[in-house]
């Protein structure tokens, strides 16, 4: 088991969602923007259905990011979506300490994300790119790698 | 109260419903395609959120519609969106009898739309349009005049 | 009809929304979740429909509370759902002045709740499980219980 | 564990799905009109966010029955929902072998439920009302019940 | 092109969002609240569908507005919904510097409304009402005249 | 200009869509599940939120498959998601002529789909890939790469 020291539970005041509301795009190049934010730096983006003036279907788009990188953000959004505004608004967001895991099956190591909160372990997750990669390989279903981590992660 | 012939309880074998998924157009045109559905006659038009392949927020289209009209259908749907295919499949539809009754509110009167299900009454409906037309020009909350209209009709 | 004196209109400056992300939980348990939280004093929980990476559907979690309950609802969050983070922001609520009069149907009372915006009238509400409880022990649509309650509460 | 003779895998070509969209009715009632199709027989009840005409959100109710409860659903919808008329169109529907199996947890048994596809385990379900009974009862987490089960019956 | 003065880029930090969730109220009411929204002045108008408690599909009502209309806003919120409370918090929104431009098309103008950041042109869009006049009058798809307008105004 | 023998306009009688409603596996899994639908030959795959029953948010898995494939594509939902059932029903697929074009743009050439209904072209679409290729070589927003390419299709 490997301890991270950055990844200490904390409070981070430094947080802001960003939102804008879409209808006048097609929804092909929406999975490339999500892909561009996270690699700005995004700590999430999802997008919500919502339901707009003039019977239209749109999309809210909302991500998640600290204060600092907020003018990326908005460059990314500006240049990508056909939005003419973007809102924002701060937020605080409570983090649990991180550790991670390898937890040994019977097709090879997976990690397992911990969450601890208040110094007592509330979340156990296997990485969902590991049980993938065994899934693939083997040619077994996922749950059945995902079922075995949490065997073997309770019993160590 | 005005009985209308055509209007009586049925079994309909002769609909279908038509659909069609879109993910490469603004939802801005949504609004329009549907204006032109039901002007070519389709008995109902819904869009539905669904989450297509590629991380890409889509549209579902579904139509219902008479067997009757499933070319002018098609040709809406292939002229208007973007679409390369549309898929459609018969449905049986129950339909109540319906009457129009006309009930007095302190604005002046407002049509109902009663269903009947075996003979019995089971549905009760103040006509929207008539409604919306009283509370803009009275500038009285909507709610207000279908409250009214619940009152009344329960009295005659 | 009972005047509740804590009920009156105002203005409430301590209260917070508090959100979670969640793509790696069955729903089957969101709903149990749903009951934990309003049984520890959320003052609404709510869950919407989003799209996250990976082509994953998942649920935003969303929460009102007072600032007050901010432990007791992380809390819940960290321990019964898979979420390694919580974040939440300040809202200004503005509350109606409530009211509880007690509407005479032909199958018994029902509770109303009445809403006062700045002195007057302007929601009336049939309580839900008055509603509910008639229909089952008589053996009618809810809709004919609530319709029966408009009419009287109307005329009282 | 032991077997219940009625579950068999098998093909059912008798089932039909029902659907209504719904604009002018509170979803207040609707969590009531689910309640009443499921005791009245059916095989599943959800609901679906769309967007209908004229800037209305709405609901596509959606429900699976055997053939030979169509009337008795039907009465249910005509009467508890505002709707006027009911579609439906017949579904075939492949169901695996169940087995119902009780895995004894450090708080007591758990009915977990087995499907076979072929004759080969796919799928193993721990009872939701069982989990969270223990979950309540001893005021641990749910997905900490889960786990012991899934980590349970793994050794069996 | 003409150059609105009012236009210019710019950092909005006197908005504000407010919120109701709605689970008792007809969706047929919601289309003419957010016309009376419109017109009182509110930026945008858009509604969520949310899971609320007791199995009902709700309604999250969305809106932004300048901190000045707020008592406007509640007004209506209160006198047209069954809301017994708002909710609302400030943002901060970014706005783009918006040009009008008039582009000729073989059916006449439409005007094309452009959005810049930091001085440099990002948006490009098309005016709705204008396409879809031109599509109606000539009986055209509203895509054609779309892709005509991104023709000629990419030449100009 | 290549025309593709195969992809003339066609009425298809051999499809369905087979559905399953899942609450009891996390979104984390659907991403993974998706993938192998399509490479397992499913024409589309798509995800809608649905209401299900407990207040439990849940996904509606649905595809579109031809009839040669129905045993496959119940392979995998048994083996990969937690249903104990899948259901299914035929569907006619109206398909339009597709043709596959190539645009010459100021970064390479774009390959554009073409429909084509009773013989006149109704659709145009530039390959998403081919577009967010050269997005992401030249680093420039991918609407500009599909303005480009409409402007030059246009020309042809």
């Amino acid at each position: 088991m490997v301890s991270h020291p950055h990844n200490n539970e904390h409070i981070d005041d430094e947080m802001i969602k960003m939102e804008v509301n879409l209808d006048d795009m097609p929804g092909e190049w929406l999975g490339y923007v999500m892909d561009l934010l996270f690699e700005a730096g995004a700590n999430d983006v999802f997008y919500t259905p919502i339901y707009m003036k003039k019977n239209r279907p749109g999309v809210l788009l909302q991500l998640l990011s600290s204060r600092s990188r907020i003018h990326k953000m908005k460059e990314i959004l500006f240049k990508e979506t056909t939005t003419l505004g973007v809102r924002y608004y701060p937020l605080t967001v409570h983090r649990l300490e991180r550790k991670f895991k390898s937890v040994e099956t019977m097709w090879g190591p997976v990690t397992v994300k911990e969450g601890y909160f208040e110094g007592k372990l509330t979340q156990r997750a296997p990485e969902y790119e590991d049980c993938k990669e065994i899934a693939k390989l083997h040619n077994i279903p996922i749950k059945q790698v995902y079922e075995q981590v949490w065997v073997k992660s309770e019993l160590v």
